[in-house]
């Protein structure tokens, strides 16, 4: 039966008595990744020690696993590979892009863009002087903010507050008709739903593993750089695992061939081994039939919320095509709220100023757990009286 | 017995039938590793999910690792923090001692130094632009040309190659006095013999961990900024986990205090756990001691082999004060004579074009190694005629 995701559920080590929605902050553990780890601490490094390099293909890990990430993200072969964090590719990708684009000094992001992303954007220009500005708008008016003085646009597609998604195939589109590059963060994108970035003719993206691709606390992020500009992007941060050939230990630097230029140093094993066992489940998952079972999750969960908690400002579009797989509310006292909800067992996430956010994972979530969510949220919002004026003296002993 | 090491030793995982001259390219397992980093992924990821950030004290290990970094370096607490790879922080370094002295344009490094601090240098500048140049002069010319061009000069303290040691201090008082910058690469330093950063009144200083320090394969880096300059350095690569208030998500970048504005984004905690697990063999060992019996090992090495292989040319200094903890000779053939030695099970590194390179790590490394090393080595010499015309036909049957 195509979305029934007990299988995938099975691979995954849940602790008891919690309901975890927040795979879309840090994925749970995968049963098999403490196994594949423990190999590679003492199979591998421990009896392989350098020579892992090779024999146990650590060094060949980025792309390989790279290639893997690409069929989740509508990649080409070859065009995607792992390193660092999201926060140092997103500033590799915007380096690359803007050397692209020389004539124009701006790059272009919105508010809901994951301040990460706004911080690096900033230091980029920072660093590069000459009038390089980031320029940062409502989400809502992106589109609109699209000009012929925009170099690149940076661009998160799902809103890590509201869920909101973007259409990354007509931004794309009118960056390109304006002459713009674009950077699209797939971090709330990538094993959530399908993405297209080939098909949208997007240019570079960069994105993490350790949230909806459960790789663990500081698993490795990713870049992808579209194959039509692979050999002419220069990468900025140009480490010696992007050299034409690391081991000739040339004292001047050639870009590898293609996306292996955007390597920089040495790649994080452990982590890796982690991430190659989580993406062993992600081998069987129809992404199609991931979005239907997480589309329909969102809606049983913003309905049942809607009528339990009138309190409760729903912050997700309720537009399918505009939606994540987060669903998000506000109220006043969110913190207090989430820190309530954590205590019993459901775990969410609190963003500032007032956003109690929910990631509906369908590879370890379910309705029934969906329903007991919404039944503790119900039983807090009841219970603990957040909009009585004396709410802050009672609040926390929940 | 202050240079008995029988506990450190004991403290490691080596394998049966191996001589592993090779800890300064990846240290071995340390054996409470294993454990560490399963306890992390099963019992901290697998239990805690999320909440670990917290309650595993995830957030904090870069700053509190970087505080048992420090005290290996000679460096002053709350200096040093951990994240990313050794050629990230090369840039982060760079980026900030160039905006310290901006009157000036020109890093100047070394012929010696590892290629990817060069490589990342000459990004750096090519995205500056405005006339930054990278200068590499030969590592014996490089007191000579420090002068009042030079911004920031970048040195990595012991030869990769040749393990060749600059003089610090000396260093960088010359950089002082012509109004220069320091950049300290340790990558061949932090483990290998006492450090003192403080003392010789370094600006800034980059290391590895998965040398000489045995955090596995790709260990965490860490960044040294003096204290002096930790509140004023902007750093060009500007995450969120450097911002005063992470948490806050602002959508303006403002810098954390002090060493705490280094970090970039989410630290990889599978790697830290390792990291932590072989720091805990540091607590118990006088840098001292450890320099002491490392000058004897690769003293007696010295001796033993040019006794016994008269056709290798030593490439290391006999001179102490200018001698890492690594020994390299020189071979026209050393590619092929390593292939044989590695057979025999004695693991060293090739470096081109002729370099085998040799690191001595007391805490696991003692005279009967060094003995049985020479043994080996010598065995090779012999038997396959390196010296020969007909070298190439039976050279690799070894």
């Amino acid at each position: 039966m195509s979305t029934d995701f007990s299988a995938t559920r099975a691979a995954f080590d849940l602790p008891e008595g919690i309901i975890y929605l927040d795979g879309n902050s840090l994925g749970p553990l995968p049963r098999a990744a403490a196994a594949r780890v423990e190999r590679a601490v003492t199979g591998e490094w421990g009896r392989m020690l350098v020579t892992g390099w090779n024999k146990a293909g650590w060094m060949d890990q980025p792309s390989k696993i790279g290639n893997r990430i690409a069929t989740l993200i509508g990649a080409e072969p070859d065009s995607v590979v792992m390193g660092d964090t999201l926060s140092i590719k997103v500033y590799q990708a915007l380096a690359s892009a803007l050397e692209m684009n020389p004539t124009r000094r701006v790059i272009l992001s919105d508010t809901g863009n994951f301040p990460s992303d706004l911080y690096m954007a900033e230091g980029l220009c920072r660093t590069l002087g000459s009038g390089y500005t980031l320029k940062t708008v409502a989400p809502e008016d992106i589109a609109a903010h699209i000009d012929e003085t925009v170099a690149v646009t940076l661009i998160t597609e799902v809103d890590y507050r509201t869920g909101r998604k973007h259409d990354m195939a007509a931004l794309t589109a009118r960056a390109h008709a304006a002459g713009a590059l674009t950077v699209w963060d797939l971090a709330h994108s990538a094993g959530a739903f399908p993405v297209y970035l080939a098909d949208c003719r997007a240019d570079f993206a960069v994105g993490c593993t350790y949230k909806y691709l459960n790789s663990g606390p500081g698993g490795p992020a990713f870049i992808y750089v579209a194959p039509r500009h692979a050999d002419t992007a220069r990468p900025a941060l140009s480490g010696w695992l992007g050299h034409e050939s690391p081991f000739a230990f040339d004292t001047t630097y050639r870009p590898g061939t293609g996306i292996e230029r955007m390597r920089v140093g040495t790649p994080p094993v452990l982590q890796m081994a982690a991430l190659e066992a989580s993406l062993d489940i992600w081998d069987s998952v129809s992404l199609n039939d991931l979005r239907t079972a997480s589309l329909a999750l969102t809606d049983r969960f913003i309905a049942g919320v809607e009528a339990a908690c009138p309190t409760l400002t729903l912050a997700t579009p309720r537009d399918h095509a505009a939606r994540g797989s987060q669903v998000s509310f506000r109220h006043p006292e969110g913190y207090a709220i989430m820190q309530a909800l954590i205590a019993r067992g459901l775990i969410g996430d609190f963003r500032a100023p007032d956003i109690l956010r929910f990631g509906f994972t369908p590879l370890f979530i379910g309705a029934p757990e969906v329903d007991a969510a919404v039944a503790v949220l119900a039983e807090v919002m009841d219970k603990s009286l957040w909009d009585q004026p004396q709410f802050k003296t009672r609040a926390r002993v929940t």
